[in-house]
């Protein structure tokens, strides 16, 4: 759905309903911000008290207007919501902006009215931002209505925090950024973030898109809205303690948090994910720089040792490449600075800077050429000296833009870190597009974000979740198993036997050794429900007799043993996510993916290329595809089992988490020694 | 050594040589500087022109001076340094700040000539600052001897890097805080980081240390004089990539970086590690609230879901607690706030703040004061209505005041996040040593450094290093498994065989299964040099041949084999750092250790408590300690086996790296598998 926005953003008559004398009020706010844009539009105040305010006549009612308000900001309380939206649709508004909280946020109660409200809007043709949200703002339109002035600058935001919104103004405004347009959302009960991406996706004045968002409705649309922006997308979102929340019902779902899905759709989609607000103005500022890195070799200029060495270990700790520089590029440098200069990689202009501002331009420009870099990072005393004499703020502002300049003519980022990050040639960098940060954490960040970036246009759609399959009924371990072997994944042999005599006959079938499970408990192994290494019938009938003592099983699993020695153990699941559908995950072994965490999660369906590619994002990797004198392991087979494991899950909405664990990869091939389905509807 | 620093803070006279008229040189900055501490004490200024500058007339020579200068602060270019030392010394100076660059830090010349200066200036009596350094500062004393002005306060700092001092200086200001005293050490020739940190413990104005070093010359001496300083130190440091520089030998070598030996050294003198200046600022900031959480345990207050969710998700991250509120708590919060408010915690004000500033303080003091919180988190939209009216301002002060009262009445930690961090009650809440940070990551860091604070004072002194024992002279297998099994860390058994008869013999004294060994090669496993699993004669046989074809070696080692699925392989190691002497490493075993990154790094020696809380520090511990249904393994037997280990490295200086890789830890008893010892003089 693709409506026409241009009554909320560009509206040629805008009318400001529940307008307020109180300096302190939301209603005297907004009153004052329309009153700033009556040269662009027609601007009607409305309050109950009338008389005039900001220069303007206030008007009793919107049916006394002269003429239909495009656009209509409800600054009124809660219990007076539904009269203002129906005279406001009725005096022929096409958007409204609802203020008031007490809405779908308190309870069902609030919710069914605010369907009614939006069932109410739609059918007038109409839309609505809000309710609970703080305002919207347009630059080029002049339309500010907010509580806050808001920066002007090329930044799209859709906020569902007013307070979010507000703060990452402010960051934005220190670096001399600010907004496209802004929304406060609220509680999206028309128009929401996903729209408002595509929206702004379209929109010429911005060149990057930030969103706080923490209820994504359709996160999959989101992400696709995302992914077809067209221009990077920055993500604030919460959630990374969600997992402790949820009941978990298998090691799957407990090592998975809300956020582990988020993260999966925007590696889908290609979306920068941050954490705080000053995360998210960092990475806005560096991704409107022009240029990208061709790679991650970055080359560090400073003044000063200790500025080179901090960035040189936090470029080692984002995963960046500080190469010792070529011989000719050293060569390059060494005739422009002292001797006692470093030119390695961090290159330290050892005071020359101080004797010669130009000096910081030149070996800048030396690096920026040369061919064994990829980007620069500049960190050093350079600003201060502006504040000595008006020569030397005069010359910095030349040097800067000289800096400026090279970067712009190799076409290769660069970014500065300055204490006298406001000084006048910081300023200049930055109106010249080069990202200035006051704290060399964020210049390193920038560089880190740049390099993200560049693989980060994806052409693919997202994984698109299958029709359902006919529901699974039963689930016990039994049927887990046969449902998942009938999807593909291979299981070590194995025959269920209710009596001690079908369990002997089994084993015989099977051939020594042999495990014995008992069935009728979801957690097997915790209870002591499994024995394995049973060389014959002697130690199968001990077994047997003890399980059946302990926990006088309806039925037991009779299964080959593999030789887990010989192999590596992965395991593989997948959990239905509330927000972006089914998200498969895979794990090193056992329960070392529960303490040493190391799992890595997509959204599901996968094909065996995407499942191969997850499985070498484990740090265990190396297991599997071979480390030192270890041989490697059957790669394909262990993907396959994945990819066929994510179908399955992606078919079977009525699955809240499923999985094999522990798949076990050998030379050749993989098995499954373990099964695990948990409906939604079912409790442990 | 304890020397008098009197004449180095607090001159009562001072002299300025080579100072300049050139308002971008330094003799400038010096002079200026000194010229406004005149009131405080006699100044000179001595330049080659003469003359009068900044109202002072300019003497010729230091000999010309009509009384002697207790400190000199020498201007001059390094090649006039020994001359203007010497002129100072002969006119009875006391100490000396030496600024210009080009000694020890180029290469031995220019360290020679250092130590020759240092020489003269310690028989004199005297004290030498620098060379290749910025300045100092003493706030009490009105001593300002900076290229930069600095701003006074709490702080004591230490800085191998005038860029870092100055940035940092700005840092704190913007807070409200400043340096007591500050020092740019540059070379440290004379005075270094060791004496000031213990001179800023004894110093009355100083209430934290904060240090910037690279080169700590005798690390636990540095260590010790952090732990024994009666405040809290924080330490901004380098070397995180330094591992991969170093040539390491071993598994051991390559597993700790320069940094990992830092933070064994932070750890057991309770320093405060940082990375960047920023970071050391917030740290430092927070370390100056007279309060400390008794727990872990958080409770957050703001006005909006979206700050509450984004602080849980930065709390849990670090480490910190979320409870949910006790209901006699959320009673009295739901007696304060709109039933729209959110009390379980976060709590949510829902719009009360807005209507009622108050509301901020009567809720947070709720939270102070319930049994349920050891610390409070403030985060919201406030200082912004004080820029609204006069009347919305001082209110905003009042209810800061009240903020404040209500954490020093209960003595518990306040911290505050507001986009207006620069506002009047912001200012006032810090003025009043409640930490008031911009950014939310700040303050949630500022939380974690203070719950991190209370288990920091350490009181037993750093690990002595034992005197040396006669050194290793043969390092090979068997050598180094005879060394290591005599320190007491027991080995399977084993036999060296140079002839193939003898290794059928020895595994017949040992019994089989066995693995035979190649000697004669470092890296016996990379080279196919080890066979395991040999059931029998015929196997062992087999062995040797095919060894022998491949590898000739000299010597083999036959060994029974132990079962390593029945325990937990640990690489135990250690290595001597250069500058904090013997470090003991542990690790999860085998290769998890290289790929998972799990290991633990403490100074060595180690007792068996040590040992033992070294290895509970691994996120693998579980497998030690018993996890679900495994059961525990021999702990106690790996302590011994890792003490024993770190006692050894501690008595052998010539050792470089030493390493058992695997112990095998069993359900009861350890015994090591692999030994390896490089020699400090030793190439691979």
């Amino acid at each position: 759905m693709t409506r026409d926005l241009t009554p909320l953003f560009e509206p040629r008559t805008l009318a400001i309903v529940g307008v307020s004398t109180d300096p302190g009020k939301w209603g005297y706010w907004f009153a004052r911000d329309a009153a700033t844009g009556a040269h662009r539009r027609r601007v009607f105040l409305v309050g109950r008290a009338g008389g005039e305010l900001h220069g303007l006549p206030v008007h009793r009612a919107l049916a006394e207007l002269p003429e239909p308000p495009e656009l209509v900001v409800l600054s009124v309380p809660a219990h007076g919501l539904d009269e203002a939206v129906d005279e406001s649709l009725a005096a022929g508004a096409k958007a409204l902006v609802a203020i008031a909280a007490g809405f779908g946020e308190v309870g069902e109660e609030g919710a069914a009215r605010e369907r009614a409200l939006v069932e109410r809007v739609r059918t007038a043709g109409a839309l609505l931002v809000g309710p609970n949200c703080l305002g919207i703002f347009d630059a080029a339109a002049e339309l500010q209505l907010a509580s806050n002035p808001l920066p002007a600058g090329p930044v799209g935001f859709v906020s569902q925090s007013g307070n979010v919104m507000l703060e990452t103004a402010l960051l934005l405004e220190d670096v001399g950024l600010g907004f496209s347009r802004a929304v406060s959302i609220g509680n999206q009960a028309d128009i929401g973030a996903t729209e408002l991406v595509a929206a702004l996706g379209a929109h010429e004045g911005t060149r990057v898109i930030g969103v706080y968002c923490e209820d994504f409705r359709d996160g999959r649309a989101f992400a696709e809205a995302a992914r077809t922006a067209g221009k990077p997308v920055v993500l604030l979102t919460v959630g990374r303690t969600a997992a402790g929340v949820r009941a978990a019902r298998s090691h799957t779902g407990s090592l998975t948090s809300d956020l582990d899905a988020v993260d999966a759709a925007c590696r889908a989609a290609g979306i920068h994910r941050v954490e705080t607000p000053r995360q998210l103005a960092d990475t806005v500022s560096a991704l409107l720089t022009a240029h990208r890195p061709r790679g991650r070799r970055v080359a560090v200029v400073g003044d000063g040792g200790g500025y080179g060495a901090i960035a040189s270990d936090l470029l080692g700790t984002l995963g960046l490449e500080q190469p010792v520089l070529a011989g000719k590029t050293q060569a390059a440098l060494r005739a422009l600075l002292p001797p006692t200069a470093a030119t390695a990689n961090p290159v330290d202009l050892a005071g020359a800077g101080e004797q010669d501002a130009w000096s910081f331009a030149r070996s800048t420009r030396v690096l920026l050429e040369g061919e064994d870099t990829d980007a620069v990072l500049f960190t050093a005393y350079f600003g201060g000296y502006s504040s000595l004499s008006d020569e030397m703020r005069e010359r910095e502002v030349d040097v800067a833009r000289e800096l400026s300049a090279a970067a712009h003519e190799t076409g290769k980022p660069l970014v500065v870190h300055t204490m006298y990050w406001d000084s006048p040639p910081a300023r200049l960098l930055r109106a010249d597009g080069i990202p200035v940060y006051r704290a060399i954490e964020s210049a390193v960040g920038a560089l880190a974000t740049l390099v993200t970036d560049v693989g980060m246009r994806v052409r693919t759609p997202l994984p698109v979740v299958p029709p359902a399959a006919p529901p699974l009924v039963e689930t016990d371990y039994a049927s887990a198993r046969e449902a998942l072997a009938a999807a593909g994944i291979p299981f070590a042999g194995a025959r269920i036997a209710r009596r001690r005599d079908e369990a002997l006959a089994a084993a015989a079938g099977l051939g020594y050794p042999v495990v014995v499970k008992a069935l009728g408990s979801v957690h097997k192994s915790d209870e002591g429900g499994v024995v394995v290494g049973l060389l014959d019938e002697r130690g199968l009938e001990a077994a047997l007799s003890d399980l059946e003592e302990r926990l006088a099983p309806p039925a037991y699993s009779v299964e080959a043993q593999e030789d887990t020695a010989a192999g590596f153990e992965l395991l593989v699941g997948a959990r239905r996510d509330a927000r972006f559908g089914p998200v498969v995950v895979v794990g090193a072994g056992g329960i070392h993916a529960e303490l040493l965490r190391d799992t890595a999660v997509a959204l599901a369906p996968l094909g065996v290329g995407g499942a191969e590619s997850l499985l070498r994002a484990l740090a265990a990797a190396p297991f599997l595809i071979g480390w030192r004198d270890q041989p490697p392991l059957d790669l394909a087979a262990a993907a396959e089992a994945v990819a066929a494991l994510s179908q399955f899950a992606a078919a079977h909405p009525e699955v809240a988490e499923v999985e094999v664990n522990p798949l076990l990869v050998r030379s050749r091939g993989a098995v499954g020694l373990d099964a695990r389905i948990v409906l939604a509807n079912q409790s442990t």
